[in-house]
């Protein structure tokens, strides 16, 4: 046996240059090939990390009690660990991974964490906010495919935050969506839709994610913007925002998901009524603009 | 306005190259330096695996619900973030980049999740895990600084698991404590306490981590060890565990957690008494160890 165990004690002794290569052997035998490689390297890169910093034990483990209460926060309208993608640049980076533009596609922008599945279905130049308050807009966009086809069917989601900076799902106590709306796209791939003006807005500040921005004195603010979503059979779903032209922050995005291609200029109008005739009282707002899916494969 | 716009446009355009300066010049104001280095380093080592594995959207969304997953799995006698960091080996990379040991102090290994703040204090000699069923167990040890120093009134802390490989925070029916103790080294350092024989284990897999561990063919399992943590005024505190030399999974401890010098002979008698005197009806193990802390600074 003492020889057994002096041999088990030769193989046994990791230190922080070989437990590396320990860990990632141990992966070995993972049968799906992506996963082994994504786990493999996560580990890796992590490891490095963990050299060259050398955190404390009390960092190590201010960091798992900072993840715990990231994942305790997430439920109902909030996803705190989207947040700490999109503040540290992540969310963005898997978007350019994803998709390296061909020259006459729309750029992509991150998801964010306020999509929700199964929005109202809209008549196509509904009012998507009835009532609520906020300098009223008016979008017109048009669905065409990367060669020039129009795209008429193609389903379009939009959504936004109120005049005070909230998304419907942040506000408990509201009954119906709001500030969100699916449409499909008419003739020629149109579409149009009422609501209201964006106005720039914190991301949710209360929890860790805004611990690590107080702590690193980054601000929380994004710049006014409308997301939207939009698919189509035999085309790539596009995700991404519009950004308004004259809004602050658009240099500073909290989440750095500002694209020049996606600052567009949300022409303001001192009168109504609006190119359907909807009538105004005072100024409104107009948004045109152009989507252009890519192909699939 | 329209060059105003353009210049701001040439500005905004992050591509997945420069969005990683981007990130870490917005963490540039960050006051407390340590924290600078900590979350910008963290920032280029995560965009580097991601510029290198490209996760597609889906896989970016399964590992944001993994995590979220992974956070609300904690709370009473579960941290499942440590576990994750266990299973990538982090925990014990961060071990080991603290820990470099002098010849003659004793190694460490990893805190793991079971670990309880303001155990029972004991008596030395104590049974701490009266009528608990399985191999009784005497364990001996002795406290001394790495000079030599005897470190009489050093703080013991020891925990294990039982018979069927659960620690008792994992019980949610028991009432007391019980594989859990703390006592203070007497004279000359030494303390002795009686309790079970531990055995090997699988770490809780019916959470995401066990999702991980079956996904990547791995096993659960730890050897059997008592965890042990010792504190005295002047010297680091001691987070190690001891392995019995006859258990299985030395060489592939779920955890990482083995080291060759912290592999020790439980030694196996088949008749008692105990070295103090109690009666054994069968065979029983006996432990002894000299615990050697490091000075502090």
């Amino acid at each position: 046996m003492a020889a057994a165990l002096k041999m088990l004690r030769k193989m046994q002794d990791f230190n922080e240059l070989n437990i590396t290569d320990s860990v990632i052997e141990r992966f070995g035998a993972t049968p799906n090939p992506r996963l082994k490689q994504l786990v493999s390297r996560l580990a890796a890169h992590l490891h490095e990390y963990v050299r060259e910093v050398e955190p404390s034990f009390e960092e190590w483990l201010y960091a798992i009690q900072f993840l715990t209460r990231t994942g305790q926060l997430c439920g109902g309208g909030r996803q705190e660990f989207i947040l700490l993608s999109d503040v540290l640049g992540i969310s963005m980076l898997v978007d350019a991974v994803n998709h390296s533009r061909p020259d006459a596609a729309t750029e992509t922008t991150v998801l964010g964490p306020f999509y929700v599945e199964g929005a109202p279905l809209l008549e196509d130049g509904a009012d998507m906010s009835p009532g609520m308050p906020g300098e009223p807009l008016y979008i017109e966009g048009r669905v065409i495919g990367s060669g020039g086809t129009p795209l008429e069917g193609a389903r379009v989601d939009l959504w936004h935050c109120d005049k005070d900076g909230f998304y419907d799902v942040q506000h408990a106590d509201l009954a119906a969506s709001t500030g969100r709306g699916r449409l499909r796209a008419g003739a020629h791939g149109k579409f149009r839709v009422r609501t209201t003006m964006p106005v720039p807005y914190p991301i949710p500040y209360d929890g860790p994610v805004g611990e690590l921005l107080t702590a690193t004195a980054r601000h929380p603010w994004r710049p006014a913007h409308v997301h939207f979503m939009i698919a189509h059979p035999g085309y790539e779903t596009l995700v991404t925002h519009l950004f308004a032209s004259d809004s602050a922050y658009l240099e500073s995005d909290a989440v750095f998901g500002v694209k020049a291609s996606l600052i567009q200029n949300y022409v303001r109008h001192e009168q109504g009524p609006m190119p359907d005739g909807t009538p105004v009282a005072g100024a409104w707002r107009h948004l045109a603009f152009e989507f252009t899916l890519k192909p699939q494969g």
